[in-house]
């Protein structure tokens, strides 16, 4: 944190220093002077495909959480605009989703919208919070393997819940499970002409992707002016793929529904027009004839208050290190954006709402150049709501699949198994165990499932760490028992130190030898720790055993002091170790008994484990006999 | 975890191995045989006064739970007869509890005693799960901070929640705050008679407590025959204080009430006769007209089936610590017997049971020795329900208020706060915050909250480690930058690592240096740190400056290659470094064009801090200048 404080303290003595600041909470103020008319026209096209995903999706998830249609779309429009403003991360578009949809309908199921605008409501207040708290850090304990698994998993569950609309099949169902089993058993039922669409649009999304690709000139030879021409025009039509066959396949649906004979295909159908009203959060409601307060109303809304926020940051933060690709995500600048997503949305009657997975794909997909295009989402979503309607009703659900589906299956990440099988086979674990259960379960629980086993990974060392016993001797013949715990003293280890020590302590041969142990790995104690140690401490001293810590740091000895006081001994070279062994004459009568005998490795002890080659021991006029190595 | 499968396998050899197996799994093996009749009569004594504070308490906590009176002193002695064969700490009771009837109200509120009742069964076989898959580590993570808030702040609840019972008011309250408010508030209605008793009974019983230490020899004298036998017997009433107090306040009332006036005192009431019926736990029931199946009872339980089992186990264990005083507790065996406890119990139509803070206490102070006192308890609440109903009608509730009391307050732990802060003062955050967060939201989150909070003061090195940047010259004229991170490379700490080494790497005078990590600290790494440092590599590799590790251990070298592949670069001793450094062409240009310049601390850096005496660097030939230090 040194870094950082000073940093910012560089930044207060500097003339940018609030510039700078600036710059960091609303990043516009970096991209906007360099804005471009090429970036203008990447952005509109990003934008406006965005846009045309958001409305649909929009509609069906504002229903999923048990809302009418409309709310989807104010949902979408103010997140789409404060990102513009406040986002670090150009692909990422805020609004409704499939998760949140979810989540919101599991606490508000049943109540009124004003329980979903007040849950957002709080959601953004509490991830403000963690803004200001510098909560970020949280961030840094989702890993690769669970960004891998939920991303992956993800991208399963959207192409999963995309194919009814492919099909054209109208079924009810939640989750990946219970969709596929349901397409499945109704897949005699599909209707060609939407199949068919879908399958064509499919087709022609794959490969306008590819044109882009497609190397005009060959070897190393100077393209031509008009071959430079057409590589731009066939770049424009790749990234503009997604706009252009969602306005073509709306063109053949409008012609056929016109036609007379009425539209083979399933459309988006009618959306309700006119803008949301702009008030304050509804801090208390109307429940049959009762109006419950807004205390009620938390109580009512419960744990969702904390897991919905918290879930949508993970969300978020997991999409932006998805298209970060090595950039270094701000976290905190997520959270501040999020939150404030979340505050101005419940003005606008939003529910919760988060970075979408699906949108974000096709955002980055339709060549987004800056955060920019959600102005441009926006303001089609609010074209929709008040003059677009009547036009939206002919968009078919499944180029709208199509599109999706052409998103999101490239986000599944199945070739980086081999570099971790290569690297660290022990992270496959949470990746598949996230991915499993994000699919199974849903992937809230994906998500803390993951961080959860990984976490276990990072402690259990804390827990179980390695412990070498040594016996030892100094230059003046003194045998002891050298402890080199491979962690630092803290609370999980507590009780397995001192059990592996007072084992080893007690072993023949050993139950009359001082105990020394080597601090090198020891970089922090605690309260738990030290109360340990100083039952340790007293066990030894029971049965005339010493216990003394060599080169402990200055903070490590006054945790350990302020517990165990004065039976507390420390030093911290060889010297005063030889000394101190001597000196009490307790010891030195028992050492000069012992001293003659030959060291030996004793019997039933596994020695297989040696130190590792680099600690060439500190303690160097030491002849040390490995008496026992316990690696956890 | 070595030392223990050596044991095992040391075991495996021995003969009697699968005796002391036995005995681990069932300690009444262990001290069965040395049972004697002194023992036997403290037992008798504990457990009966144990009996008498359980069977008010069950009936209480299952009408708390929403069951019948009679459900609390079911779920109380199976409970206590299961323990005395399997448990390993001889004051802990287990049976129904506060926190176990708050939750299972939680979960089962509004729904048939058969959801109870599996609730109880699903948590055992939880428990007995957890047991098997030896997840007793879970509880070194409960931290000596934690368990003193916890079993301060459930001392201070349970004595609340006897207030209205010692005041003789009648109040129906939820949780601490409520309690007090309303004791607050209706203190009025105090009943002399009852207080009076309590009062009076508090006053017995703090006296009985300290007869038992008043010496009736002076100085170094050596008792008298008569003075024995007087020690003796002042002991014997000490110790069954509150069985005598109970005893004698039920006369009280049995006279006052047979003389014809009635009793001035609150008494227990009339308890159902009868035991209950042993069978099957219910794997369907009937709710209205439907009959519900297992898997919709499930359901219907939802996260309570893995909450309560989690909850009863943290809270026992936390219990099971504070008795231990210094022991070692056998968590597996712990997890291993509450599950037996809650599965025979639901044969016995019992609710979710753990640990009793109160009864443990109360045993504990009546001088139990063995955990054969469960017997008596057992017998007792087994008599109680079949013969002796009658005789417990009398039992005033004020008299068993102030053996509750009496037992509790001694628990609240505000001497352990003085050497906390002594030892480490970081330390009072968990302890304040989970008392509060007990007292006020409820104790199954006060120890959550704790844990959490503990486990972050465990993690944040890890997230943010100490990095120790020095800028070096080998003997042979090359400069190189040192970066020292002060721990393993784990996900959470890859960004900030990345970050602070690119920083450096990129400073003024710094920007053509190659970068050498030492990894002294650096005992593990994962797949996250790799990706990130072959991020870090590409990074430096594109500014043409080297990124080398000094002296990895085999598995860290494992691990980074298998992500990085040949970029990464590693040397065992200072002789290879001087050797990569000059033989790399483009390198050592350029170090021969900085070599000639003095080397100076840079400009705008603070270099407060310096690295721990005891690191005499092991590359023991360099000339360092400490550039920048930062600690976490």
């Amino acid at each position: 944190m040194a870094v950082k404080q000073e940093d910012r303290w560089r930044n207060r003595k500097g003339a940018g220093c609030l510039m700078k600041m600036a710059k960091k909470r609303a990043p516009i103020l970096s991209w906007l002077p360099k804005y471009n008319s090429e970036k203008l026209l990447s952005d509109c096209i990003a934008g406006v495909t965005v846009g045309l995903t958001v409305i649909p999706q929009g509609l069906a998830y504002a229903t999923l959480a048990g809302l009418e249609p409309q709310y989807g779309l104010y949902s979408a429009f103010i997140g789409a605009m404060v990102y513009v403003v406040f986002g670090s991360c150009k692909d990422i578009t805020i609004g409704p989703t499939a998760l949140m949809a979810l989540m919101t309908n599991q606490y508000v199921k049943g109540r009124s919208v004003d329980f979903a605008v007040l849950l957002a409501f709080l959601s953004g207040c509490l991830q403000l919070l963690m803004a200001c708290l510098r909560l970020g850090v949280l961030v840094d304990f989702i890993s690769v393997p669970v960004t891998v698994g939920f991303t992956s998993a993800t991208s399963v569950i959207i192409a999963a819940s995309q194919l009814p609309s492919l099909l054209g099949l109208k079924l009810r169902s939640s989750g990946f499970l219970d969709t596929c089993t349901k397409v499945f058993w109704n897949i005699g039922q599909t209707r060609p002409w939407d199949a068919g669409m879908s399958i064509s649009c499919i087709a022609v999304l794959l490969l306008l992707r590819k044109l882009k690709d497609i190397r005009l000139t060959s070897g190393g030879a100077k393209p031509t002016k008009r071959q430079e021409v057409l590589a731009r025009i066939m770049w424009l039509v790749s990234t503009s793929r997604n706009a252009i066959v969602v306005i073509v396949c709306s063109v053949i649906a409008y012609k056929m529904e016109t036609s007379g004979s009425g539209s083979p295909f399933r459309l988006t159908g009618p959306v309700r027009s006119g803008l949301p009203e702009f008030s304050l959060p509804p801090f208390s409601t109307q429940v049959g004839n009762r109006t419950l307060s807004f205390l009620e109303m938390c109580s009512e809304l419960g744990s969702g208050i904390v897991l919905v926020p918290i879930i949508a940051v993970l969300g978020n933060v997991a999409i932006a290190k998805a298209f970060a690709s090595g950039d270094n995500i701000d976290a905190t600048q997520e959270l501040f954006t999020l939150g404030l997503c979340n505050v101005f949305g419940s003005f606008a009657s939003s529910m919760p709402v988060t970075g979408s997975f699906s949108r974000s794909a096709v955002n980055h997909a339709s060549g987004v150049k800056t955060p920019m295009g959600g102005i441009y989402t926006g303001v089609l979503i609010l074209s929709a709501l008040s003059l677009l309607t009547p036009y939206f009703y002919f968009i078919p659900k499944a180029s709208l699949a199509a599109v999706i589906i052409c998103a999101v299956i490239f986000m599944i990440e199945y070739e980086v198994v081999k570099p971790m099988w290569k690297s660290s086979k022990k992270d496959l674990v949470p990746t598949f165990v996230t991915f499993l259960v994000c699919l199974v379960v849903g992937v809230e629980y994906g998500i803390l499932v993951g961080v959860g086993i990984n976490l276990m990974f990072l402690l259990y060392p804390s827990a179980r760490p390695t412990i070498i016993v040594e016996k030892c001797v100094t230059d003046s013949g003194a045998e002891y028992l050298l402890v080199t715990p491979g962690n630092s003293l803290y609370f999980p280890a507590v009780d397995f130190i001192r059990q592996s020590v007072g084992r080893a302590a007690r072993r023949e041969g050993c139950s009359q030898l001082p105990v020394v142990i080597d601090c090198r790995f020891v970089l922090g104690a605690d309260f738990t720790a030290a109360k340990g140690i100083a039952a340790l401490i007293n066990e030894l001293n029971n049965r005339k055993q010493g216990l003394y810590f060599y080169n402990p740091r200055a903070d490590v000895v006054a945790v350990l002091r302020g517990a165990c006081g004065e039976d507390f001994q420390h030093v911290s070279t060889q010297e005063e170790l030889t000394y101190l062994l001597y000196s009490n004459p307790d010891k030195s009568r028992q050492l000069l008994e012992v001293k003659n005998e030959e060291s030996q490795p004793l019997t039933g002890l596994n020695s297989g484990l040696v130190r590792r080659s680099q600690s060439s021991h500190e303690l160097n006029e030491v002849t040390s006999t490995l008496l026992n190595a316990s690696v956890a």
